[in-house]
């Protein structure tokens, strides 16, 4: 047990996400020929598909009078602004202003790398010489047709890592989701791993009766299954996530495992803010009715992380003490802790410095 | 008369609120054994009772992850944080961390001394070591079977001294209350004392008609009474006020004599916001329907006075000129400058400071 | 082309509105003897008629304490506080403290000169000894039988000087009101005058067909129609504007020459919001159906530019680099452009200043 000051908050609420890495702008649905703004990272995006369908980040702010482009509309590839129509292409160039003739040079906009992997749109807000240094990493079941599952966004009036750090400690399914997803059994610190910068945290469960969702979707019932819970911190951007069933009896005609897969993106609008994408699938043939029922618990679920990590923001922000207080660690927020750890890490190293601040050292 | 600064809010709307004193945190109904979140004095507290009916009032805000300990529930006499299930006991000491044997000694929420006196329940948020040198009034009509009457709860964006200062100049009343109360002779600057640190005004009217809401609840109708009114401020928490009516020509089997008192509690929530819990009662077997007539029109009072000193609230935050521009002031000023002063000697005392700020000095 | 700082906007979003001039309070009808409370130049004022109908501006706030008197009542000439019945004569003087024989001399609110050129009220907010060194303008059509049109009030979140750069440049009717206006032919930079303080653009459309509501409204149907429309800044203001139709082959007992005015008064309430009032009218009998259809068109056209400009504001408030962000001026920016240098000189002589601010040049 330790007490220490929140690592990444310290001080009044602040930006403390680093640029040069790739974040979910959107999901490949939500971005079309129809210009969509989004805030990320504290700046304004107008997103939009090209004719050949590849998709365009500009700077939503007309240089103009500031208007932003995403009022406006798409022509061909270009953006037209909705004040005065200065049209915009997909590299930022001003390459029309439709009064005069010449087009003015400093007349541009900062167009944002993007990379699409469907159902993920991506996009690097840092400097974007450095943005080939790395990619999107790469989830293959979310378009292995073998999964079935689903997928949605939510705006939540929190920091992102509080959403980062309730899926870094699950032990919360007994007290948020109680009566949701009546999970009881979280009740032990997992182990955790820490590897390319990844935190990884792995629980083994023996063989018992399965949550009621789990039961029913998996096919099992109410037989004894044995499963793993794992957890891995890609980057501030993402948490994977999964449960592995086994069946240590296979009945015949039945599976002997079932795989369960969760995403969770999370993208800053401001230090006080966040845009989140959850993503999830299990590998066997789910009927639709199967699928809208997980959603319609799933929803429910994640109201209740939003209520929780909501009123977390509010204590910060109004309560006097803010986030110069101590936090009380245990055991099971080694994983939290490892990920703050690491996120201080790429923050510092991104504002150049070679100091490393002291951290809280998880028990 | 003379102008001043605004004595206890010169400056920015700020803290003008002594913590070393009984504040009124909530009525004895409102606290159950399920937890309730209060701000009171800046501060998130959680209320609740335990098995044995007593009330506990804890810090809101799990030092783990710093969850408000009113999103979780009660166990026993025990709080349970509704995030990851730590356990405390009423004194604020963690008494269980779910996932493991021994329980962090730094893992403690602050727990402030609470009085019950109902209808009343009573905070100390200063210093502990001090609570013992006084304690909260006792007002014998709340509790008493012989008085009938009412009482309730609203929050008002206000700054608390903003009501204490309404309730300390009735003149008001042939205006805010001119179509509500109908009391239209309150137009003289009434006697004031200050004495043991409480200021008491009182105004004596001779027999005349009585508003009709007197005149029906207490009997006396159309006929000529007598009354006196007056009123207590008996520290920044708590006004008293009261009325006794005074039939010079009793008729066979009338009253000679009837009382009213009012109970006004205010609690700030922040600079710019207060709990307000309002009491009641006549010395009269009042019936129900009577009660609700009195209750209705009173909420209709009470409305105007919450509209009337929001809007200087909004004034003193949104006007340049802030807090920071001289007040006129008037005979009938006297009570709430004397209030003042002593809310700015106590100010002073707890900041430890032993030179006095010059005040307005009332005419 | 040239890239500058807005001028008078530079820093966050700041007061960039002279005082000593004449701003519109309200629109005649607006002003009866209830009185109205309106935020001007950031003050609380307060609005109502004498006996004899003249207008009276005070200070709206009581400072006795602090209530509005807006929410007070008049008599006779004065207003009494709606809090506890002072009363002030239409000179800001406390006439009466209901509770005392003498007045505190010191009891007075400021009075602002005011000016009613119906239907405007105008009113000064800076060095009343100035007041008489200008007059507001006056607007002949406004009050002329022989025109018929209409007026409205908005309130609009947004820089006054938003609305002004709006009207400013014609060239945003083929993109903010391309499916309300319809007219498509404002294309290209008008001529621009500076003189005596005012600006005035101008730009002559051959002879074509007229959009359908002028179509409709003028008489011309679809015959080929020429026009000038022009445009002056009067003052921060005021923006006064025409359209002057001609039909190069007049139609037996047809009309050879109809002419269209606008106003548009923006009064600052704040930095980030405004007071619009608009005024419009044909030099035409028309029917008060013709009226209705213009009315509703025009509203949903402004809409339009509140939606627009409230947009800009919201960057200018929410993006990172604010208003410290160059501005890219394109030809079809004269008249903003002029307009902006126009304002920045009289707030740098208010300021008593004599540098002058290097200002963004028009290509």
């Amino acid at each position: 047990m330790s007490v220490a000051n929140a690592g990444p908050y310290g001080g009044p609420i602040k930006q403390n996400y680093p640029r040069n890495q790739w974040w979910v702008a959107a999901m490949s649905e939500e971005v079309t020929r129809d210009p969509r703004q989004r805030w990320i990272l504290d700046y304004p995006v107008v997103l939009y598909r090209k004719q050949d369908g590849t998709v365009v980040a500009l700077d939503d702010r007309c240089p103009h009078r500031w208007a932003p482009l995403s009022k406006g509309w798409v022509e061909g590839d270009n953006i037209v602004c909705g004040y005065h129509g200065f049209r915009y292409g997909p590299q930022g160039t001003c390459v029309k202003v439709p009064t005069q003739e010449t087009q003015p040079s400093l007349a541009r906009v900062k167009s944002y790398p993007v990379t699409e992997r469907a159902p993920l749109i991506w996009i690097w807000t840092g400097d974007p010489a450095l943005c080939h240094e790395s990619s999107p990493p790469d989830i293959p079941w979310l378009q292995d047709a073998g999964w079935r599952g689903s997928r949605g966004y939510m705006e939540i009036a929190a920091n992102y890592m509080l959403l980062k750090e309730n899926v870094l400690d699950l032990t919360h399914f007994g007290y948020v989701h109680r009566s949701t997803f009546k999970i009881y059994d979280w009740n032990r610190a997992p182990s955790v791993d820490v590897e390319n910068g990844q935190v990884e945290f792995r629980l083994d469960f023996p063989a018992g009766p399965l949550a009621p969702i789990f039961a029913e979707m998996t096919g099992f019932g109410s037989r004894p299954i044995s499963r793993v819970n794992w957890g891995r911190y890609l980057s501030p951007a993402l948490q994977h996530a999964g449960q592995d069933f086994t069946d240590p009896d296979p009945q015949p005609g039945g599976r002997q495992q079932v795989s369960f897969r969760v995403l969770h993106a999370t993208t800053p609008v401001s230090p006080a803010r966040m845009h989140y994408f959850w993503f999830f699938a299990f590998d066997l043939p789910l009927s639709q009715d199967q699928i809208d029922r997980i959603v319609a618990l799933t929803l429910k679920g994640f109201k209740e992380d939003d209520d929780m990590i909501s009123a977390v923001q509010e204590m910060m922000e109004r309560d006097p003490r803010g986030v110069d207080y101590p936090e009380v660690m245990v055991a099971t927020d080694r994983s939290a802790v490892q990920a703050r750890r690491l996120l201080q890490k790429q923050l510092t190293a991104e504002a150049g410095l070679h100091s490393e601040p002291s951290l809280p050292q998880p028990p």
